[in-house]
């Protein structure tokens, strides 16, 4: 016991970095991509050295696979986690939606949705990192999906398109917002899309 | 006159280097996307030496942007062009569509949709790359925007959601059949895209 506290901080100061280092490299990815990270950026940006943060993960799958779950983690605390006080159906969707969408305007991550900015690097390349981010894409398609069928389940919906068309359209309403808001630098691609998908779900704008 | 033959020679092979280099290159960024592409790969890929590819491209802008015009151009043949016998409006609408749908199925890039692989990684990166990219997709949208307009015009299409919406959704939902077809090497996103934008344009399916 007189050895356990020493190694318990070692062990509690080695977590908080390679969280640190995780948190910091979805922000860099963000942008970069996550094959676009180097040591060097993740070190200069952390005022740490290249070798702990080798020390911290030691391979560069290990550090592309804790970004892949420190962004997911982000995201579930920016907008899945505030829209889970509105009821189920159209009124928690409305939720999701607007928070993605304030979540992408504010640059929680500087380049906006890490998922678009990863999907499309790691699509045709198959291995853990290209599973782990359809894992997470998946998980957010079926929770749209199950909002979206209790909705068309209780008329607040119409039952065409299917709740997993529909899903798979919003969502790529949101990546191409993503899109066309970075490329141009432009917020106005977010308000389009925010009415579209409004229209879409039967809300009476005319986009 | 006597030399000039030579120099005009030389001046061919040039060129025929260039445009050979750019097409692989616009194959293998694809799937790697542009700052992905190293000269090894485009050497090996061509059996040519890397230093007759520093020869035809002086820098790696230089190489991405001709890239990114050849990947223009070889959508151009494979979507575009095969829809001009269409009336305009919605026919040639359609036709764009599956002759975006049926290339990339084909896989006449190897990654499937350029645009797909390369925006996300420069959308947030300003430079004369992405004003070129970003030039590239709004031709692609007026396009669409233009044979909507016309659809719409004489009563082939309702007037909401307006042509710059519809066409943005559209090439949203194409953008993301792309991502999820790479994602699982699955053709079904194709077809679910495909079934939920002929929906969109008031072709009774139900998606």
């Amino acid at each position: 016991m007189g050895q356990s506290e020493p190694i318990d901080g070692r062990r509690k100061r080695g977590e908080r970095t390679r969280r640190s280092v995780a948190d910091k490299a979805a922000e860099l990815a963000s942008v970069e991509g996550l094959d676009g990270l180097t040591l060097g950026q993740l070190a200069d940006a952390l005022q740490l050295s290249k070798s702990s943060i080798q020390a911290a993960y030691t391979s560069k799958e290990d550090l592309q696979l804790a970004t892949v779950a420190a962004a997911t983690q982000i995201f579930m605390q920016n907008v899945i986690a505030p829209s889970l006080d509105q009821p189920e159906g159209l009124p928690r969707l409305h939720a999701l939606i607007e928070n993605w969408i304030s979540y992408i305007s504010q640059r929680v991550l500087p380049g906006g949705c890490f998922m678009g900015a990863t999907l499309a690097e790691f699509d045709s390349k198959p291995g853990l990192v290209r599973d782990q981010l359809a894992l997470a894409r998946r998980q957010w398609l079926t929770l749209l999906e199950r909002q979206m069928a209790k909705a068309q389940k209780t008329g607040q919906l119409p039952t065409a398109p299917s709740a997993p068309a529909l899903a798979f359209e919003i969502d790529a309403l949101l990546a191409a917002a993503n899109v066309a808001r970075n490329l141009h630098d432009d917020e106005s691609a977010l308000t389009m899309a925010k009415s579209l998908i409004e229209f879409r779900l039967g809300v009476q704008t005319k986009p």
